[in-house]
């Protein structure tokens, strides 16, 4: 039933020198180097569309040493209250490591985005996949860096990003999903939820905004909605940065010291902080009850930052190269084409 | 009337390196440079704070001679038959140091944008204030270039980008301005509009989708709204990009011959590539009409795609500019709340 939508209005320049963000003459260099094996992987996959894993780039060289996503996802008996907030799995490298080997993937990020987005104008098996990257983490835990730093190398274009603060009154005259389902990301988008529904099993929780009853409702009320999404195309990877509360009082002690800093205070932040056992516990319920196999949580070492943001571009990644997409063929008659342009 | 709005999302790290999007060593350098001149600048705004514009920096070298925005503003008279759509007002580089001197500049519109948002978090006067970026063009004009090589400059959670293409019938059944209203940037944003309004008398004149009287009050009802808007705090930056039938026809061709481009392309591009004389016609109807003192049409010579976006990159920069804002300060007393986390 679906046909065509019209013409995609993401206009991409031939020069994508600039689309990466390396910082040195030998980073260029690298996501040249990522940019011609993704290329590469590309004809080689186009040349056998049947084996769709076919021609996947061997990943230049990095100090990544094995795949963070299984070492991340909460399983069966995760306990939050034994993770290292310092640790680095599958990583051996260090801060000037990671800044580097983020900027060498920006580039794959941003090209295979493009590639969700080119599928969501055509008909066809692709035609509705999304991402949504949802982000939970305490006050200064650094979601705002993930956008930044992680979502920042894709098109503006192609990326919803919406982030949750307290509900409004016309929002908590609706049920808890009414707003969330409000900012999904359509075809072709990454969407990124700054918070997101879990605040209502979390604040919710710890706060006493709901009923005991009507909050313990509410978590096989968000797997069946995450179920829905991913049934329906979605990608939904779900993140939580975990930070010691040692790290959250040094970051939010420099917010406090700097007048360009400072704006990112809130009050609340210490509000928030002496509940933090409570949370703590919260977030224990959340990764009992919701991380399914449709849409599991990630546990994301946080404390240092550079960590955070390198394993979340990996999560990113991956959940992009399992759509194992193609650049969409033409649903017009090329030769038929380059004879009206040249006619015109 | 207006609180506080609750905390911001936006949280940044204190690394600013990977922000911008230097292809060398020199371009970082610059960058840092650029960075250190407008911290400077805003200590000096600081102190001086009935002077807005005092500490205003020294740009950067540049191959900038002049400043673009009053060549590139539609004044009466002006003809977009007589342009030029190879030229470079205001520039004397070439396309390497229109490519430097684009990503040298990227930090500061991220900066700028950020200031805008942390104002938007507190009440006094800078609390409304956004900017809208409307795009228009031919196909293949490269507003789809702007949106990630210029707007892709700034924090994703910064930007609200709107792409319109044929209305939905929902869409129809309301007045023209209804899908564009809902669409605004909120405080603290850079709106991008990827075409807009003005469709309904380019698009809407040309096909004939609307009686010739209703598209003629159309325009009245364009200027009111924008007036509107910008004494609302909104600064409305209008854009045209403006190639010549021989680009496009280059452009279009090669859209055609790669795989990786093809989904690029759309047959109905030729349809309006044959009315290319009646689209200019409604554009200089648009010019005459609609380039008020609130809101002035730009006409942007874009054959080379490097002066396009460095020129807009340069309108952005003025608008965020001419709002001269400070860090806002802190609303709560900040010894109480160093006390509060020493304490926690």
């Amino acid at each position: 039933m679906a046909t065509k939508k019209s013409k995609g209005s993401k206009s991409k320049g031939s020069k994508s020198k600039s689309k990466s963000k390396p910082t040195s003459e030998e980073q260029a260099a690298k996501v040249k180097d990522a940019k011609a094996q993704a290329a590469e992987a590309e004809a080689q996959r186009a040349k056998n569309p049947a084996d769709p894993t076919a021609g996947t780039p061997a990943l230049p060289a990095t100090a990544w040493v094995a795949d963070p996503t299984p070492r991340l996802r909460v399983g069966a008996g995760f306990r939050l209250s034994d993770t290292d907030t310092r640790a680095t799995p599958g990583y051996e490298g260090r801060k000037s490591d990671g800044e580097r080997d983020l900027a060498s993937a920006a580039a794959e990020v941003d090209s295979l985005q493009e590639k969700l987005f080119a599928n969501s104008l055509f008909e066809g098996p692709d035609q509705h996949r999304s991402i949504l990257l949802v982000l939970q983490g305490m006050d200064s835990s650094g979601k705002g860096g993930i956008v930044r730093h992680v979502v920042g190398s894709v098109d503006p274009g192609g990326v919803t990003h919406a982030s949750f603060k307290k509900p409004t009154d016309e929002e908590l005259s609706h049920d808890f999903l009414w707003r969330i389902r409000k900012r999904l990301p359509a075809d072709g988008q990454i969407g990124v939820f700054d918070r997101s529904h879990y605040e209502d099993v979390l604040a919710g929780r710890v706060l006493n905004l709901a009923s005991p009853e009507e909050i313990d409702g509410r978590y096989g009320v968000i797997n069946d909605f995450e179920r829905e999404l991913t049934e329906q195309g979605t990608t939904v990877v779900k993140v939580f940065l975990n930070i010691s509360p040692d790290e959250q009082k040094a970051r939010l002690g420099a917010r406090l010291e700097r007048p360009d800093k400072q704006w990112k205070y809130n009050p609340n932040d210490i509000d928030s902080r002496l509940l933090w056992n409570q949370y703590q516990d919260a977030y224990q319920v959340v990764f009992d009850r919701t991380s399914t196999e449709a849409a599991p949580w990630h546990v994301v070492p946080a404390d240092h930052k550079w960590y955070a943001r390198l394993a979340v571009q990996r999560l990113v990644l991956d959940a992009l190269q399992h759509l194992h997409q193609s650049w969409p063929p033409a649903d017009y008659d090329i030769e038929v084409e380059k004879a009206r342009l040249a006619a015109s």
